[in-house]
């Protein structure tokens, strides 16, 4: 997902009105550089030599740069930036992030993923980056995800755990070749919650990876506070040293973690921090609406009155993404989503059982949820669809959709909330998969809440239309009707990822000359390979084929052929082109 | 999957030539009640009241007992029964397992889940079940893993780590309502190597869970030897109390087992035991022709030799499986596939890096798996499909073909193995995961390997053939190949579950007025789909609408109608029967 220029350029469009007149005219003058260097290199060899070309330094606090980059973004995990932000300082003083690791005295992994603005603000404070780069966050041009095109030795997608698992792979290969050189991780204490940091940290014990470094940023917040603080005697369990300090101070974690470099291992630095909140969002200007996913909280609160029944809520740390919290009581299992679905399973069969995570998030818990699909009634598993910086997964309805004895909704309206949640009641043996999307939009003034399974038209053919059709899943049903608004093309809406259309609909359907389904998801196993498989119905699939990127709703929208603008140019042509199918605009 | 009279009278007739003369006259009298009862008042409750009508008791002790039942079925746990054995007895001493949980002194939850057959060995020596359904253990009359139709309060599929998130889901409910009652949970020190087993242990240390009572059999091994003892220290941390034990003895068992119901919480109770393999097989009366997943080892060591790379692998305890030993050099994780996975993530790209587990247990990492198909070039999945006494998944290998970058292949002969791997060399940045079939069969004398994604005629039709064809997917093909021996339908065979299909033979498919796809495999996004959705092919689809029972092999294939003389069936009746789309037999 290599960034290009074009990226940069458009970044700079989207962060002018955000910037300062001298930070302005320092990314002209950057982007002007750029320009004329090209990308040939690579991104960072490049932006080094632009940093070289333009070396005025508008801050000199990485901690101010990092406060700024994330003004001009608009969104981003200030605080746990500035929270790592002495430890990031440390390891910059004590050379582990030298160019490509060469010279490094050891090599560094990042497993705090998010935090990697801590590392570019701290790169432009010493003059290795520009601040064209750091203007262009979550934009399309600098990711907020660690990733080697950005100087960190290691990449990672989103999941947590997996800088742990990253650095336990290397210490094991360093190891096994007989080499002495230390791995060092920086991790949170949030994310030794998820079970795969335990198989890391026991493995490392056991295989005797005396080369081990886990750095531990205890700010005791995952996104919530945490239940508990770190519990240090479990640490002490696994790692021959455990070293605790003050991790506000940049000299304290200099000295403690040299001391580490040179002691036998695996051994643990828990530099205690502080951490304000979990999200940064730019003041809005005035009020807005509350993403879909937030009305979840709402909904719950209305079902529980409706049904009657007992309510357990389980979160592994999102209950402020659902808007959970002044709503429904909810048990915050710490990130930790195998055990959010696990605690379902012995519950009294009447209760309502909700788990509320990131739709990503159980993708390594999908055994956990088969267990829960065979045997617990009357669950609701509410799957946030996001597409913020920290990214998402196009696969996972998918996946979830082909679990045993599940079906996969995303609702649009309240009222088909409601209807996926009416049919739990009457079908309480089958997990309700709700795709919660974090985006907001105008509700459709006809939805599916009538037969949830099946489709509705929003704009209905004439008798005679048997030229072009599409069909939309969900979320993407409000991009196409956008698109469509001008157009009026016949364009049919379903809130289930596997519909079970009505006869007299599949026949209507297959007199048109050209069906395009759009989905706004995975298009392998999705909606509109369901409708091929299921029907047999010629329909040209667009979808999402590539990974969701980390950047912000709008450029995905634009890298996914998903803006309705796109959209449009698509529903015009498609009747002609015979191009358009699984076509993927990707501009 | 209740198992029935039929079930029964079947497993008697299998287990025959195993039964002692004393044995089959028992067994036959308890039949006759049986029959004379029906199983109208429920499984348990029936079998009780034969119990009763038929006092007379063949042992006196439980561990007699247990040798004798895998003696009859052939197979089992009966090392992993055996040490835990003093415990099942302290259980039933204290009163955990009265009937229904009424008047239990606590709530008991069994989560090593393959030692139900001591819970049953158990009871028949204490006069409540009849030596009938011991005598049909694995053969589809009674299960091998814990049920709660079997009187046991929780269910489990087969994942490991389960049992303590439905201890925890229990705990947290009764802490909830304020009830006092303890919970009971037995664990065993391998499955405590299982990353959701820490977030169930942290959490019931955050959550204030002081109702959890958790029973640990630390017998030093998971499947394979652990690489160093359960760590105590860790427990220490989590669990108010910690108490060992000798856990050979029940008596001491009891006691302390005793003590800690009226201890506060959250406790754990170590029980030192020995266990002497896993497995138990009757002895071959001749020599056994090893599993096509058994050629695993042989396979890795030609590929090592073949390809020049250095190779690293990675088993969670599954070397013996895959016949690793003394083929090639591997790393053993312990019961942790996240892990396994995990620890390819910073190898060198040039590496060849093979992970080896049962397809089922990828379930729980399919993030990590996405992490590791987006980022690590070489890398091959065997992925164990087993239909043995301890389960399987139907939709595994449907899952693992929807992460990004993969290909998902059943090779049926070492050539299509070699030729899977060829295709890895070829483009290394896709992961090839295998289905290794726990299963001995003849291999086909054609195959794929000249183009693993395409299909190969294992009858070809001739120029007029344009009435039946099927079309099977892996292991699949050796059964349809034996149905169809006397038929000669034409039959072509796939070693890719996602076939790109030459266009010759898409076109000569197209022409046969019926087609049927086999495929011993989950239906929902399976082969036979695939073949619908890619060409829109109307393809009868033949495969797993079920998931996989708990027993043995033969029986599965009848219960999924994928026996050969099913399939015989299937293929002479097909042309002449609409009735055939979709058809599963389950007879």
């Amino acid at each position: 997902m290599g960034a290009r220029l074009a990226d940069f350029e458009r970044a700079v469009v989207t962060s002018a009105p955000h910037l300062t007149p001298a930070e302005s005219a320092v990314v002209q003058r950057e982007l002007s550089e750029l320009r004329a260097l090209g990308l040939r290199d690579g991104l960072l060899a490049t932006m080094r030599r632009v940093a070289t070309a333009v070396p005025d330094r508008l801050y000199e606090d990485s901690a101010e740069v990092l406060l700024r980059m994330h003004e001009i973004a608009g969104s981003g995990n200030l605080q746990s930036c500035l929270s790592s932000l002495p430890t990031v300082r440390a390891c910059f003083d004590l050379g582990l992030m030298a160019s490509s690791g060469v010279g490094a005295p050891a090599d560094l992994i990042v497993g705090r993923g998010h935090i990697a603005p801590s590392f570019y603000a701290e790169q432009y404070v010493r003059g290795t980056l520009p601040f064209l780069p750091l203007a262009a966050l979550h934009q399309g041009g600098l990711t907020g995800v660690v990733h080697q095109d950005w100087g960190f030795r290691n990449t990672m997608r989103y999941s947590l755990g997996v800088g742990l698992a990253q650095a336990v792979s290397r210490a094991w290969e360093v190891k096994r070749r007989g080499d002495a050189r230390k791995v060092v991780c920086l991790a949170g204490d949030g994310e030794l919650h998820e079970g795969v940091t335990f198989e890391c940290v026991r493995f490392a014990d056991e295989a005797g990876l005396d080369n081990l470094v886990m750095v531990v940023d205890a700010n005791d917040k995952g996104i919530e506070p945490l239940l508990k603080p770190l519990n240090r005697d479990y640490l002490r369990s696994y790692f021959r040293t455990v070293a605790e300090i003050d991790g506000r101070d940049c000299a304290t974690v200099r000295a403690a973690l040299a001391d580490l470099l040179d002691a036998p291992g695996p051994t643990a630095l828990v530099c205690r921090t502080h951490k304000d909140g979990h999200s940064f969002r730019r003041p809005a200007t005035s009020a807005v609406k509350p993403s879909f996913a937030a009305t979840g909280g709402r909904r719950l609160a209305e079902l529980r009155q409706r049904s009657g029944r007992e309510l357990a809520v389980f979160t592994a740390d999102l209950a402020a993404r659902f808007g959970l919290p002044g709503q429904v009581p909810y048990q915050n299992v710490g990130l930790a989503e195998s055990l959010s679905i696990g605690l379902t399973l012995s519950l009294p069969a009447e209760h309502l059982k909700v788990v509320a995570t990131d739709a990503m998030y159980y993708m390594d818990s999908l055994s956990m949820l088969t267990e829960a699909s065979t045997s617990v009634r009357n669950l609701l598993v509410l799957a946030g669809r996001n597409w913020a910086a920290w990214g998402g997964s196009a696969n996972a309805y998918n996946l979830l959709g082909l679990i045993a004895n599940t079906r996969v909704y995303e609702p649009i309206t309240a009222a088909e909330f409601q209807a996926c949640t009416d049919r739990l009641e009457r079908l309480p043996s089958t997990v309700h998969v709700l795709s919660m999307v974090d985006a907001r939009f105008e509700e459709p003034t006809v939805d599916c809440s009538a037969d949830i399974d099946d489709g509705v038209w929003l704009d209905a053919p004439e008798a005679d239309d048997v030229d072009v059709a599409v069909v939309s899943f969900g979320y993407a049903s409000t991009l196409v009707a956008e698109a469509n608004a001008s157009l009026g093309i016949p364009h049919l809406h379903c809130a289930a990822l596997n519909p079970v259309l009505r006869e007299e609909l599949v026949e209507r359907l297959s007199r048109f000359r050209h069906v395009l389904s759009v989905e706004y998801n995975g298009v392998r196993g999705g909606f509109g390979e369901w409708l091929r498989n299921r029907y047999l119905l010629p329909v040209a699939v667009h979808g999402v084929e590539a990974d969701i990127d980390n950047c912000v709703h709008d450029i995905q929208l634009q890298r996914h052929g998903m803006s309705p603008a796109q959209l449009r140019d698509l529903l015009v042509s498609f009747g002609n082109s015979e191009e358009a199918r699984y076509a993927i605009a990707r501009t």
